[in-house]
């Protein structure tokens, strides 16, 4: 499996992922899963991906070679399109080609095709912006009622994201948020592992602002993972008891 | 769905349920999951209930009309077993009459029959057993490595359980990090929800130490959930931040 959270805030886009992916409990490789685009000042994408790997390097594939050919055949892309949400339409479009191609016989063989993308980035003149982008090519965009978006096992890292994250969130805090939620997921899940790629777009720079491969030993991930356990213990304990009735 | 959870500490067994069932998002019902039995200073058991609401309710009427038969036929029943091992067994074997008895059909429907059941007790002279049977009649026993177990919605409340449970951890401890599972879970899951049954067995004493519904309003469920709201904002902005690089 995998683990992507994309968060929106005022103050910019944080997306992190995983990298671990398996074919069966027994065959696990490592694979990046976050990849990004920047033309400083004009505009910076990022996309994490989840699920089945073949769909979404064909994805990725197809994205990069219609930016390799559009020098010669002034073709649409990624790095082109007038809007974000046009970008998103090219994601869900490939998404759906490579459905279509691979679809019915991994269908046959009892694999699943399922495949989802999280394409963060801003453009501009345009507004920072982050979609999820699903297996049948369309796609819901995060809003001020859920400034984060996530795929993959999403379950174990989204209580700690419910009760912290709002549009208003400054980006230190949700940077913590994000390494919380992977990081309760890693401890529970074992189909999702370091190390972790971490980016972050702050608004209207249309740059890369941070972007990071944090190692398991890395100092801040060590600290923030040991600190919060020390952290929820010490939490519990001032919680108010429970009647013993 | 459903979520309940089970922990086995020295100090005896915490036992907590939701009573959410729904079929489809727009058929959503109210039932008990908890039931307990007990004989004071001689046997106490209580079981939580998952999946299939009429294999778990067929399961319980096997059981519970066996107890009654009991002085008439001399039957085996929970009650008699000599062993929780066999208390489990029993269960186990109820769950496969009825996975064969309705099994079949379901599934023609299109209807999972999946169901799982955590047992939780202790009889005189012998240690507190917490067990899971699964569908298939068998199951696992909690051990010192491994002090709880969950079943139905499990992924949202288990990081909190990773971090905070341990075999040694007081009852006040963890019935605080009960509440908290479960009110992470119902926070972040539509299909687990308020009231819910807490039941406590203190090793050694084989009674119900605790056997209560919390309602949504209830002081101490809102007591913790609200404090746990504030704790985690207050352990976030404690944390080191992440270098901005």
């Amino acid at each position: 499996m995998t683990y992507c959270v994309g968060v929106k805030l005022s103050a910019g886009i944080v997306m992190m992922s995983d990298t671990r992916t398996n074919a069966g409990i027994d065959n696990i490789s490592r694979f990046r899963k976050a990849f990004s685009w920047e033309e400083p000042g004009e505009r910076v994408l990022t996309v994490c991906t989840a699920g089945n790997l073949s769909v979404t390097q064909g994805v990725l594939s197809a994205v990069n070679g219609a930016i390799r050919r559009e020098p010669t055949d002034g073709g649409e892309t990624i790095l082109n399109a007038p809007t974000l949400y046009r970008v998103a339409e090219i994601f869900g479009q490939e998404m759906v080609r490579m459905q279509s191609l691979h679809g019915p016989q991994l269908a046959a063989q009892g694999v699943s095709a399922d495949a989802s993308i999280l394409l963060g980035g801003q453009r501009r003149g345009g507004e920072p912006r982050l979609y999820l982008i699903y297996s049948a090519g369309n796609f819901v965009e995060a809003t001020e009622d859920t400034p984060f978006l996530q795929i993959g096992e999403h379950k174990y890292g989204k209580p700690i994201l419910d009760r912290v994250v709002t549009p208003a969130t400054p980006l230190p805090q949700a940077l913590k948020a994000v390494f919380l939620s992977m990081a309760s997921t890693i401890r529970s899940n074992l189909s999702v592992g370091a190390p972790l790629d971490l980016t972050v777009m702050k608004s209207d720079e249309m740059r890369l602002s941070v972007m990071r491969r944090v190692e398991e030993a890395d100092e801040d991930y060590v600290a923030i993972s040991d600190g919060w356990s020390a952290a929820l213990l010490d939490a519990v304990e001032r919680l108010p008891e429970v009647a013993d009735r």
